[in-house]
């Protein structure tokens, strides 16, 4: 499948990295590729610049937003949820339209210095906000719950004993995303929650999430639901 | 010990019962005990009036909330979350003065109609609301992201393979409640996620705990951290 991924963040690239291994054909989409290209520096995690990693992975093209949005049959934001409805305005209403949207990021508010507050609300979501902006893209919300290198290979934490949630309001994008999620990545345990106004409650759950990294020291864990 | 339980609701009738259980010394504190004994129609949920329960569990006392608070040596809040202030006042500050408070309550608001919405934040809480109202308590939230009969008998699902979060500013009040989940409940893992600020987290699961309900069509399940 062409998949476009927004964002060359840690979950753009662990995204990228997965689906290209997977045999999809992978464009990601930055604002800026030429900048993006041309940065030298660590990103603020330490991890080498992008550049080192696109020549690490051949299988995977750079483009712009737009690139990525007309490349894509699905398409994956994995941009910083604060700057999400900037970057699918620069994809292209057009590019987005009858699209399955993976919607897979959080907001996080800088403006009261760090650590970033989550941006959540009882009343709306992110997810929403984009389905609302972009009626005719076809938005699931998953995966924005746990670090990036659980998402794309939850088998290597417990054997994959864990879960992800989608919801969406489309029946059947949620059920590509939930192929991709359990047939593609090994998702053993894939709960769907509904319409996508439970995306309120799934990103809700980033702060608890933050002060369980704090408390075990590092990302690699997960919630399941034991039931 | 001699436990204060405010509140006579569903949590609040499931913890007198298993602390009484466990034989300690328990009375649950209500705003007007006549007006509580005097009911006669079934609760919401269709669960007989509490003058039912009670004499079905006759080690367990009944009396105000200034009763219950003066009573224990620990003290739980079991009532609704949006009237947990009013009820702690009337249980009265010098009741409280140096007391280990369990609070376990989540706050709904009931004012845009049905389902109720959660009242949450992530720059405040409920449980730092009491600590703040109440400076001379020592408050430790824990119990509030499960449904009642998962709080008190975690041995019952799954054979307590899951989990359940403590926080607080106190450690020696933490120590306590953490030793009565752990060796009075059964609980086999006890995540303490740091001070008191990390209910903002953990009273945020309550929008996908509901979500999850729907899904599951059950209340008996509950979060495990896997890592």
């Amino acid at each position: 499948m062409r998949i476009g991924i927004l964002g060359t963040g840690m979950v753009g690239k662990a995204v990228a990295a997965r689906l290209a291994g997977l045999d999809h054909e992978v464009l990601v989409g930055t604002r800026d590729p030429a900048a993006t290209l041309a940065r030298e520096e660590p990103d603020r995690y330490g991890n080498p610049p992008f550049r080192v990693w696109l020549e690490q992975h051949p299988d995977v093209k750079l483009g712009g937003f737009a690139d990525a949005a007309a490349h894509g049959e699905l398409l994956v934001n994995a941009t910083a949820g604060e700057a999400s409805l900037d970057a699918l305005r620069l994809a292209g209403e057009a590019n987005l339209d009858g699209k399955v949207l993976l919607d897979v990021a959080n907001a996080l508010d800088y403006s009261r210095g760090m650590p970033p507050t989550p941006l959540v609300s009882t009343t709306d979501s992110l997810g929403e906000r984009i389905q609302r902006a972009f009626p005719a893209a076809r938005v699931v919300k998953a995966l924005n719950t746990m670090s990036a290198l659980v998402m794309v290979n939850p088998r290597q934490l417990a054997d994959g004993d864990h879960t992800v949630f989608v919801c969406g309001d489309d029946a059947e994008a949620k059920a590509l995303v939930t192929g991709l999620l359990a047939d593609g990545f090994g998702w053993r345990d894939v709960i769907d929650l509904g319409g996508l106004s439970a995306a309120r409650g799934t990103e809700m759950v980033l702060p608890v999430w933050r002060r369980l990294w704090g408390a075990l020291q590092v990302p690699m864990f997960n919630f399941k639901v034991v039931r």
